[in-house]
């Protein structure tokens, strides 16, 4: 595969009369500004700073601990799916819990992950984007990796973990399976999980969705052959790995929420008479194709897909497990975050997500990208907040090292910083977001940008069948200039009006060349992915 | 234009092997029944009419008078339009004051209008589909009428006026702007508003959108020798019909829903004071395009285009006149209701609404006719509900009926009527929908039915272009059998499952047969439209 800076250069040095010395300008409006070479540029907003602040120093001075932190990742949950997002019932999945966090708490509209699996996770622990730490794509069952690709990278887990916190991660992984590439190797003080996706356990078990496969001795030979993890895992810090059990089919698999459920609710009643604060990545394997409910939730849904089946069994864990909270008396001291890795997986369709945007999972269309976001906090953050400001999920690095008392400055100056502290934005009454672009990098290339509300697509994928799953093949550069699109008129990414705004698409141009800029100065690892 | 049992037969003839006499099958489950020969058949749920009979009983005891109903109809806003349906602050126009009613009471996820804004609005005052009444498309400005439309029809203003309402139309008619079709002669006692969509009030003012019209005088001259009323009109039951002002300028339209604020605020000031409960259609002119914000809503939206500027005035609005309710001490003993005439009319892109689904206005997929619909009485609809429940706007009929104490036993037998009572649906907590079809026409021609989950269509339109207004060219018949879409698994009609689910087709075939039987025994108005 190409290396990031040179895909991005030759399509960008064709398409903007811009010259390569003019920085993004600062500004007193709500422009964003690098505070260092190295660091995403932020928008500065003070005020909220210090309201922030003084929010957090009160709470800290009533509790006398840090927050706990909670992040629910739901896999493969399409930004439409709960009913806060305009899904729910309307898909016949109700989502109840979800829609009462958001309700209570702060509904992001305006949330990014990658496009796929390994990247918005690798992202999310170590702030920095995939095509910085290399891990551009996802690390598949068998997938060798020429080089640990946690070498030298360091994790919110790890980071907060010498800071005086229980890290852990319940459920999925997804970044290597190998020695030092596991949760608990990279900072995570504990681990019950799985190393992979829910189908890559159940497949050679499943002869109603895979007879050529699972009816195929030869064929099935050849897929056990490469050998991978099958099993449920806990794992210490201190190298500890045992398996709880291995999963050999459907049924066994479809009860695996439930225990990562079971773990959490216990560990939570555990850690929260404890004198460390907590940090939990609670990662479903849920609704990740493909689906078998729960036996207790078969048919739960009105739909009665195994998708949604599965919608409303995650959703009644997250109930669970805030509800653990609260019975530990410990919800008003715990910030919680629900979201997805990326936008629904198509090509187990009629038994999939719902996004309301062009494209799916793998892709960079708002489809593939845009994912619910909520942030809760009982008493910390105000209820009934919505936002459309932007959130990248990598923001959730700095903001988890900024609440759990970490000094950013303190991080290592010989790299770039893609994630930026939303802490203000997120407790601050009137906050608004920090963050004027996200960028939407598809493996090695980069993509498209969003910026405020505006869409721009240097590469855009032009297959119209959703179920294709990462059309790479159908991806071609723009041209001449990129496809800019509106999304608060056009949030479907159907009409662009680039040509027609084009000093303003120039504009966007200055802030791309702005990002390339940063991987010409800090050259990004290759892992061969 | 042809027949309506014609076309319908011509179609269904061909697609079904079902026998003409076979009824759809009764039960115990949760299948509609009809009670009698000229209603539509409801689902039965004698639990939930007991306990809603039983609270508003309670209610007419403590406060000794019916409720007053206010509907709120905004003109083409799209399913997505609002927040608490998926746009709002996502789309860059928030609109706190719908989400909150729909926080606060209950979200009907799957509300249906008709196609197009004439039939639904004569759907929802008469109870009875266009295709029926022959009201099948907008009247509009210079249109000749064979017959007077409203002859022999009864609407709900008029049989509540005569229960005792007063019975008020505030806004947007277009039914008819003759004598005998104005809405102070059909059962309104009292009209404040304006008779047409308001771009024909101002696109012979608009030279900067329509400068072929504007700046050529031979066919502006045609355009003004049509003769329509161009007027801000109050009129009285008793035949008083004052011109308040007569438009004639973009600007002045731009206040035009101010203006109708005002008097809906003074008037239920005033009728709040009085003996009689009332009934006011509180009707839009806004966000019909084309849009102009008024003076002080400019820039008012996030995304500073004039539609999401009218968004955050109608809803605006809508908190004041809520206000007003609340003010005046009746907001306890009003039920509201918000919806929209239809789904969102695209071809004033980029100036136009939202919604997540296939198509727009003027069509019969979800995008022209699924609408937002919220109910709200404090007190006596549960906060917090949501429901994916069908509900026709023509329900507000027999609702409004029942909630008025008008005896729907007494309505002349010689013709169908096609609403049904919700009130248990909307009153009982744990209500749900008694109505088990929607039946979606497009002009005089049954094109599509929703039941349950799935919707069939006999007739699409296959125009990819949403632009296209009303895309009657590019419809055509769906052949040997109906599309049908699990809207649950695929809210985007995009991928039919009906030659999967044969039997379940053949169903539904059968409902439709019953459907068509109703205009056998009962004929249509033919209106020439």
């Amino acid at each position: 595969m190409m290396k990031p800076v040179l895909v991005f250069g030759m399509v960008l040095a064709a398409t903007f009369a811009v010259a390569d010395d003019v920085p993004p300008p600062a500004s007193k409006l709500s422009r964003a500004v690098a505070e260092s070479g190295n660091r995403q540029p932020a928008i500065p907003r003070p005020d909220q700073e210090t309201l922030a602040q003084e929010k957090l120093a009160a709470h800290l001075a009533e509790t006398g601990q840090r927050p706990n932190i909670v992040i629910f990742v739901v896999d493969d949950m399409g930004y439409g799916d709960p009913g806060a997002f305009g899904g729910g019932g309307m898909i016949g999945a109700a989502t109840p819990e979800m829609d009462a966090l958001a309700a209570e708490g702060l509904k992001l509209t305006s949330t990014y992950s990658q496009y796929t699996c390994t990247p918005t996770r690798a992202a999310i622990y170590t702030g920095r984007l995939p095509a910085r730490t290399g891990l551009i794509r996802p690390i598949l069952a068998g997938d060798t990796l020429k080089v640990n690709p946690w070498e030298g990278e360091l994790t919110s887990a790890g980071l907060l973990s010498d800071a005086g916190y229980h890290t852990m991660l319940v459920g999925k992984w997804h970044i290597g399976e190998g020695e030092g590439m596991r949760p608990h190797d990279v900072g995570f003080d504990e681990f019950f999980g799985f190393y992979k996706a829910q189908k890559e356990y159940t497949q050679a078990y499943d002869g109603r969705r895979f007879p050529d496969l699972v009816h195929d001795e030869d064929k099935l030979g050849r897929y056990q052959s490469i050998g991978s993890i099958n099993d449920l895992i806990f794992g210490l810090a201190d190298g500890t790995t045992e398996t709880v059990e291995t999963i050999t089919s459907p049924e066994m698999m479809a009860e695996g929420d439930r225990k990562l459920r079971d773990y959490t609710v216990k560990r939570i009643a555990e850690l929260a008479g404890g004198e460390q604060p907590f940090f939990i990545s609670h990662s479903f394997m849920k609704v990740h194709a493909d689906n078998f409910p729960s036996e207790e939730y078969v048919g739960a849904s009105a739909s009665k897909f195994p998708y949604r089946d599965n919608m409303v069994e995650v959703d009644a864990y997250i109930g669970d497990v805030v509800e653990a909270l609260e019975s530990a008396g410990v919800l008003e001291n715990t910030f919680i975050f629900v979201t997805s890795d990326n936008g629904p997986q198509m090509d187990s369709w009629p038994d999939s997500g719902y996004t309301p945007f062009r494209g799916a999972k793998g892709t960079t269309w708002e489809g593939g990208v845009r994912v619910p976001g909520i942030a809760y906090w009982k008493g910390m953050i105000a209820p009934g907040r919505e936002s459309d400001g932007l959130f990248d999920l990598m923001d959730l690095f700095d903001t988890a090292l900024a609440l759990g008392g970490v000094d950013a400055e303190a991080l290592p100056a010989d790299r770039y910083w893609d994630g930026i502290d939303q802490t203000s934005f997120l407790l601050a009454d009137d906050g608004e977001s920090k963050r004027e672009h996200v960028y939407n990098w598809l493996g090695a290339q980069l993509a498209a940008m969003r910026m405020r509300e505006y869409k721009a697509h240097l590469l855009v994928s032009l297959a119209q069948e959703k179920f294709l799953y990462i059309d790479m093949a159908a991806v071609v550069p723009t041209g001449l200039a990129p496809w800019l699109f509106n999304l608060y008129i056009d949030p479907m990414e159907e009409y662009p009006v680039g040509h027609r705004m084009n000093a303003w698409t120039a504009s966007l141009g200055a802030e791309l060349k702005a990002h390339a800029a940063t991987f010409a100065k800090f050259p990004p690892k290759d892992l061969g992915l």
